[in-house]
């Protein structure tokens, strides 16, 4: 294997799929990142064979050569070595060749780097997903969608299929819905197909952000195909692999109150910032629990109280304060991350009292909710 | 004690004096601020007995009020929940006052809060300086000789007095010096005074890096008091008190070789570049030494081996090499600092042998060098 390549492409190439390397492999090759040349192109692969990303580097775009394969060929090399040397090299031209061995020498301007390599054909194979049935949804709503849900999943492995985000499709919906049994995100969202299966399946939160991080900021296409075991996200010259959690999500729609008894509309910004300054005296005691009381005139006061440092009330001016009196308790932290995910200026809060789960939405989008179980403490 | 604040003075202050705070202390009252609220306006301490500094707040500055004093008086908070509560303010204007046991309250907007605070006569007394003996040298100068010489201390309690700065003060002039005895860097600068005393004193690392942190970027002269165990760094409405420490530093005039052997004029980045990409395998083998070679016409190459990784080796082009054929072994690390605090365009390196210190100086300032042991490898 003998190419030439620029090299901010392949910083760049070995940077997304250095998102799937994880040095605390059982699988030694696993630390490695496939480099493969063909006459097209070159392809990296990396791996911790639960997320799987192969990025391709065209040899020509938009008529700028960008790969000179001088011969074909593979080998895999230490990830974690390789991602800093390409950071590191001198020169924008970067040549890397593959001699007895796969020992491998990249040079650039006058550095020389020997690399130990390894046999690509170690390298374990990726999922082959027969493309039947393929949905598409913009990237940056793709992005939304898990901004807006994967902060909820559980990161406890008590129940293993709460690490993950439920994905359901159906009748051209797309429903994304993360809980850790103390609250949840709800987002749904339109997705294109040209088929009318359903899917309900269930994706590892950490896969989803990964995924996010690595997806540009663009209202292209993404093209989604599930299978039995799988997720692949295709993007341009770029593959994302993620296997999927094992077992049936629970039933979340019987946890979402229909009627409720005291309502609220509020400024966000207000509500949060409240919270967030209440919320300084409750982390020491580390339930980070503050206080909601109504008060006369649409006033509301958040509250909190931690006897050996002090204690903290502030007192808000809401748009509207409909139905019962109410005092409850919750998550500074819970409330904040739903107020954050939201990204509202105005929002609704909907209690039906003081032991039962509440509802936040904003007053203009109904495609979100955000749930959460308030805390006992009386 | 009673008065009124703008916020973002109070914010500065707190977090200047917050430098000197430290949660891990024997002493339960030093994990609280000093608040003094006086005629002239409004003081606050923090200290960690090590260091100590105390930010003045005037009543008034360049005739507009910042503080409004209803009733002067004294208080002691805890640091960490004061510093996180002026920040989250809601509003420009602040409202503290002490009610009765110290209880105090922090008011802005429709936020209250309640902290438990503490009698101020507790807190320990700062040292009383007799300033006798005062030095002046500008703020950006003093920022500068710490910065290319605190790096070089000692991080080990192995021999205590090397994890401080030497001050070598005689003769209108102020030689700093550190070593971890692997390496040493000095910084020399004239200094003012009208005495014509002569000091020699270690000032802690630590205490110069929080001292560098606190100082503006301004050429405004530091006023500096020495006493036999304390040093006073006096700004603009600061005062920054720092313990020395107690023993003697060594003599490290004999450790800088008169003579040299093999002399490089090289460019300091390009130096630096191929020195850092040299250590990207070097590092895995925890020494980090990296290996210069002079070569023919002018050419030195940088290179490492970690035979378990691979190889690297890297051409540059000096200005001038003159003198003995050299191979040498040094710390990447240690090099690489040294470039940095130099922060010249073209660097002299002073080589006396291959088993000897080497010196480091740009070319075009000669009040400061780096100095720096080889590792053998033979």
């Amino acid at each position: 294997m003998k190419f030439i390549i620029q090299r901010d492409y392949l910083v760049q190439s070995v940077q997304d799929v250095m998102k799937a390397v994880s040095s605390r492999t059982t699988v030694p090759i696993l630390t490695g990142i496939k480099i493969v040349a063909h006459t097209e192109g070159v392809t990296l692969t990396g791996s911790d064979s639960d997320i799987s990303i192969e990025s391709f580097i065209p040899a020509e775009e938009n008529e700028k050569e960008i790969v000179e394969i001088h011969q074909t060929g593979s080998v895999v090399l230490q990830a974690k070595f390789f991602s800093e040397i390409v950071k590191k090299l001198p020169k924008e031209i970067v040549e890397i060749e593959v001699g007895n061995h796969y020992s491998t020498v990249i040079r650039s301007g006058k550095a020389e780097f020997n690399l130990n390599g390894q046999d690509a054909e170690e390298y374990p194979h990726l999922p082959q997903i027969e493309e039947e049935n393929i949905y598409k949804m913009p990237t940056d709503l793709i992005k939304a969608m898990i901004r807006q849900t994967v902060f909820a999943v559980s990161t406890s492995e008590t129940r293993p299929i709460l690490t993950g985000v439920n994905w359901k499709l159906e009748n051209g919906e797309l429903v994304c819905i993360a809980t850790d049994s103390h609250r949840l995100a709800l987002r749904k969202a339109p997705i294109h197909s040209h088929q009318n299966g359903s899917y309900n399946v269930v994706i590892p939160g950490k896969s989803l952000s990964e995924l996010s991080k690595i997806l540009d900021d663009t209202n292209e296409p993404v093209e989604i195909v599930f299978t039995e075991s799988q997720v692949l996200f295709k993007a341009k010259n770029l593959l994302f692999f993620s296997r999927l959690l094992d077992g049936n999500y629970p039933d979340t729609s019987r946890l979402i109150p229909a009627d409720s008894k005291t309502n609220l509309t509020l400024n966000s910004k207000d509500f949060l910032q409240a919270i967030d300054r209440a919320s300084l005296l409750a982390k020491e005691a580390r339930n980070n629990v503050v206080k909601l009381s109504t008060l006369t005139n649409s006033m509301i006061e958040i509250s909190s109280n931690s006897p050996e440092i002090g204690k903290v009330s502030e007192e808000i001016q809401a748009e509207e304060v409909e139905g019962e009196e109410l005092k409850i308790s919750f998550s500074a932290k819970y409330v904040m991350d739903a107020l954050k995910a939201l990204e509202g200026t105005e929002i609704n809060v909907n209690f039906t009292g003081a032991m039962r789960p509440f509802v936040i939405r904003t007053t203009t989008d109904d495609s979100m909710l955000q749930l959460i179980l308030p805390v006992r403490t009386y």
